[in-house]
């Protein structure tokens, strides 16, 4: 479109106009390491000190040198997940295995379906692939997973439904059964099933795996394992659509370490259910301290809550960053709200107390 | 098209058509660690010492947790390469950087123009992309690049060419001055230029980026530094071309440890240049050794080299490798060609003496 070219500085070499409509992602990060990080719905205590001895071990130069072998990995990570080798991918983070998705099933036009508010990366990829994107809202009521209206917005075009269960930033979620009317619903679609923060939560698709040619799920170590920093995900369906998976993903996306440190990291459940534990109470308190301030809140099945700030979302997360607090604005796509991971109890001591300050 | 879905096993999700038709990209790892590794042109010493220290010392449990930032480590590779950080994006080894350039300049049925053989990744990008791929022979003499062949197939409709210098497997390149030509004659169209073994051969385009706004360039960890396992590279261009390859690419898919290791290995200069000569002297050792076997071989700019076999080819490969050498059988590109990969002198005459036992 020649009105587009207008748009660019002398020089700048013509991108494809999916690029050029895109929103950039550009999620404010740096300087993150000093500060109470309650942004990022990360693991904000670290990850478990058995990952990192075994990395300190098992880090070497010969190692660093050759290009990443997955076969182990894999084995001990389908004993772990109760699948079996070929029923997964491992991915650069659950984004690679959103890109993976698309590129496998969604061609430059094809419908794809999502919810709103969700997790950002959907769209991304699905704007990049070209895709027409359908978007379903979180109904208005306790931001409630709207069940009927996804199932009646399936159509014979629907190439791919993404779904993340519990939904960020909403933190509601989905029960399996629901699951399993829109797996049903939509045969001809690619559903994923984001589990990124399941262990929080405790609903899965996994088991579903069998009966559904259409399921995709993911997990990730990002969040309740500590390890955002290293990008692993997995990327789970039936063995046959894994070939295809594979087909369109590039050999080496995930780094050694990452693998080393996913190792070390589910030989240390112990570490993980007490974090978890941990992080509910958290939760807990969080919210009854935010109905003590009177402060709306939604109820969240996720390591993070959403409540409403109003007009002065903006200004209070600015002031709590001021304190060396970090939580995110969600204002773009929930307006006036503001999104706080839970962590531990004392950390939602501190951040309660800078809020009653500041509120 | 009903015929392939035929092909499909029951209950298979129908993957789109450009995934049905790739071949696979299935590199042949695993146990490669107590082998010699002449296969994937890796560093076959290793990372630098300082590197592995660096690593020890800087990876903590709350670092781990936390997602990549990245302003810094571009602040100092900006600064090593001779650029300033808006004319580069990292990127998960130069396969990222191949997509992510494919994804922002070629739309569905674009044309991408290749040369026959380089390296596989770019045909599978372009497919995955839906492109439409046209394929540049390498001259039969010497495998010389193809520059006349290469200017004449240029057409206004082609919107990327993608070019190794020095080229795998054929080890042979092309100089600037040559590439001066191409960017002129293709104003068009997005030339990369990837640079993976620029270190063993001293030719770059690097200098070029301000002259040509479709010029892009990459760089890798992968190779000379000894990092294959951490996945990062660089993908340069005009910063208003940055912008757009930063539109397209996923916030974080460059991990941390990769940052950190690149961080300490820059600044270890003195490790990369003594492994090239090294290299180097290898590679010389290697071709006087062909020479006396009456093998020939072709003359490589790189830290590998090509040579003919014949039907020899896989059996050679085979019984190599039970003597725990492994090199990398070509034929599918080159028939009857075997790469071997050169590190040290040591290495080579193993590899030399083994080679003449079984040759």
């Amino acid at each position: 479109m020649p009105s587009k070219r207008l748009d660019l500085p002398p020089g700048v070499l013509q991108p494809r106009e999916a690029v050029l409509n895109m929103a950039p992602y550009s999620p404010p990060t740096g300087n993150r390491a000093d500060k109470l990080r309650l942004d990022f719905n990360e693991n904000t205590v670290g990850a478990s000190p058995r990952v990192i001895e075994y990395l300190r071990e098992n880090i070497t130069e010969a190692g660093l040198a050759i290009y990443p072998e997955y076969a182990e990995i894999k084995q001990e990570l389908a004993a772990f997940f109760g699948v079996e080798p070929d029923d997964f991918i491992l991915t650069n983070g659950t984004d690679e295995a959103i890109q993976v998705l698309i590129n496998t099933y969604v061609d430059d036009g094809d419908e794809v379906l999502l919810l709103r508010p969700s997790y950002a990366m959907y769209r991304f990829y699905a704007e990049v692939a070209g895709a027409s994107v359908r978007e379903i809202p979180y109904r208005k009521e306790k931001l409630a997973f709207p069940l009927d209206e996804l199932l009646l917005g399936i159509r014979p075009a629907t190439r791919a439904i993404l779904i993340a269960n519990p939904n960020n930033p909403t933190g509601t979620g989905i029960s399996r059964a629901g699951i399993e009317r829109i797996l049903a619903k939509a045969n001809g679609a690619a559903v994923l099933i984001d589990e990124a923060y399941y262990e929080f939560c405790g609903v899965t698709a996994l088991p579903l795996l069998n009966d559904y040619p259409n399921l995709f799920v993911t997990r990730t170590f990002s969040k309740v394992y500590g390890m955002a920093a290293m990008r692993l995900g997995c990327l789970f369906s039936q063995s046959g659509n894994v070939e295809f998976l594979h087909k369109a993903q590039s050999p080496y996306s995930v780094n050694t370490v990452a693998t080393l440190a996913a190792r070390a990291a589910i030989q240390d459940r112990a570490y993980i259910e007490k974090y978890v534990t941990e992080a509910l109470a958290a939760r807990e308190l969080l919210c009854v301290g935010l109905e003590q301030l009177g402060i709306k809140y939604y109820e969240s099945k996720a390591n993070f809550v959403l409540f409403e700030a109003g007009d002065r979302a903006i200004p209070l997360r600015d002031e709590l960053r001021r304190r060396g607090v970090l939580v995110r604005d969600r204002s773009y796509e929930m307006p006036g709200c503001v999104r706080v991971t839970v962590g531990t109890r004392d950390q939602i001591r501190r951040f309660l107390s800078e809020l009653t300050e500041v509120w």
